[in-house]
């Protein structure tokens, strides 16, 4: 549990900077809110991992990389269950942002996670330039235009969804985010990591998309069945059950091989293959390992 | 006109950069139609000013500087629209990017910009990682929590507003932000720049509760009176108009007075009093001066 405490810790560090008396309370609340208590950490856990990999050398620079990643995806997720969006009002088991402090705090808490996951970065690589250049441009383009998440959501307000795209972006792109930001921040090359994101990337969609046809909603915090109910594009539906899992079954496989030589190779690969069946139902797990 | 032209153009580029044919299309009309046609460019006007004055030996970083405070001003202009805020169907004469491409497309098209404005930064300021340490750490101060423009917004959001942390926040804020990027930008340390934004920022909500008191909307591009009819803080009906004349001279004169010793100093002091005199009403521009 060395790891979750890590990054429970590093979020917790980095909020608290910035918490301060002269900020408006509720604002504060609300971004604990989004960040506290967490789902399963697996972008951090991953950013994490690689860094771990690749030798860890400046470990406040992993820390920051995996606190950025983290504070992107828990800003999407308050800004995707607007009513605008999906409208839910349940997350990871409890009140969504909007249905707790309202809309316009949703809006602004997730503005100012967006701002802190870049302030992060900056704070703690400053020492490493060529570690922050590379930290920053991995954010920007694992979030923004014209490919990461927030791209990826914007597909679902157009009139042709270009599905490919969509799927990596929406997913995708946060994961090769966070794997690339794992290198950068011990001081590699980061562009060999970029195939073991989106590989993984693909294949946490694809469980979660088994998880979503099989399901109980108390095992995960929000509605089942909503893909089908908004009308998304879903492996399930495309290729049934075990298709969706024997192209899990391949997904894992490529991932694992495109993992570039490091100092960590191989524990990172069992690693990755424990956490990967931890996101599959129970009945499933099995069959995919 | 080189400076307006000088700004049209960076924004220009850098949104260009990010244009792609594999982005959703309507998101990135609406980040553009976010930024262009701009309003009065105040703030990048500021942040080229103050990097004229300091000598301005990176015209580049000086751009993405511009660029980076312009699209964070954006961002929040799109966002404070929302249905959930002011509701405004108008902005800058147009319909607001709401009313044009819908809540989703606005909350997104916000949430890229501001992605945009960091990356704008380390994109062109990677060769100078002092200035881009120092940049980075301006724009989410002026930006974030505890007191950046998010933070000011979020204060409409308390059941007890601290009235001065909300208009410091609100407004004062990203000029403080502006002037300090413009030394970054050039190099000169900026924490001495951070009065005249202050004041500037101060003087600008002045004229604007001015003009909010007396203009006709043709003139604005928004509804009139918003002030009053939303119940915020306003300097107009605390002094009455005269008096918030002569307060908006004080804080003119404050702002002068603060202008740290650089080469360009005279001339920016010159340019700064004939672009503050811009943003009142007619009626009132003499009695400013």
């Amino acid at each position: 549990m060395k790891v979750q405490e890590r990054i429970e810790t590093a979020l917790d560090q980095f909020l608290a900077r910035g918490e301060s008396s002269v900020a408006p309370p509720r604002l504060q609340e609300a971004i604990r809110y989004s960040v506290f208590p967490g789902g399963a950490r697996v972008r951090p856990q991953l950013v994490l991992a690689v860094a771990a990999a690749c030798g860890d050398d400046a470990p406040e620079v992993s820390d920051a990389a995996a606190v950025a990643i983290e504070m992107m995806h828990c800003a999407s997720l308050v800004h995707d269950d607007l009513p605008c969006f999906d409208g839910s009002e349940l997350r990871r088991g409890k009140p969504s942002v909007h249905a707790a402090f309202g809309e316009r705090l949703a809006v602004l808490g997730g503005d100012a996670l967006i701002v802190s996951a870049f302030d992060a970065l900056n704070q703690e690589a400053s020492a490493h330039p060529t570690r922050l250049v590379a930290l920053l441009n991995i954010l920007a383009q694992g979030v923004g235009v014209p490919s990461g998440i927030i791209a990826g959501q914007a597909w679902e307000c157009e009139d042709h969804i270009d599905l490919a795209q969509y799927q990596r972006a929406k997913t995708g792109a946060l994961f090769a985010a966070a794997t690339m930001a794992g290198a950068a921040a011990a001081g590699v090359a980061h562009e060999p990591w970029r195939e073991l994101g989106d590989k993984l990337g693909e294949a946490f969609q694809v469980a979660d998309d088994l998880r979503d046809a099989v399901s109980n909603p108390e095992d995960l915090g929000k509605p089942v069945g909503q893909d089908e109910a908004l009308g998304r594009p879903n492996v399930v539906a495309a290729r049934g059950i075990k298709g969706a899992v024997s192209y899990l079954k391949e997904l894992l496989a490529e991932a694992m091989a495109s993992v570039p030589a490091c100092p960590g190779e191989e524990a990172l690969r069992e690693l990755l293959m424990k956490q990967a069946a931890q996101f599959l139902p129970r009945e499933l797990a099995q069959e995919a390992a």
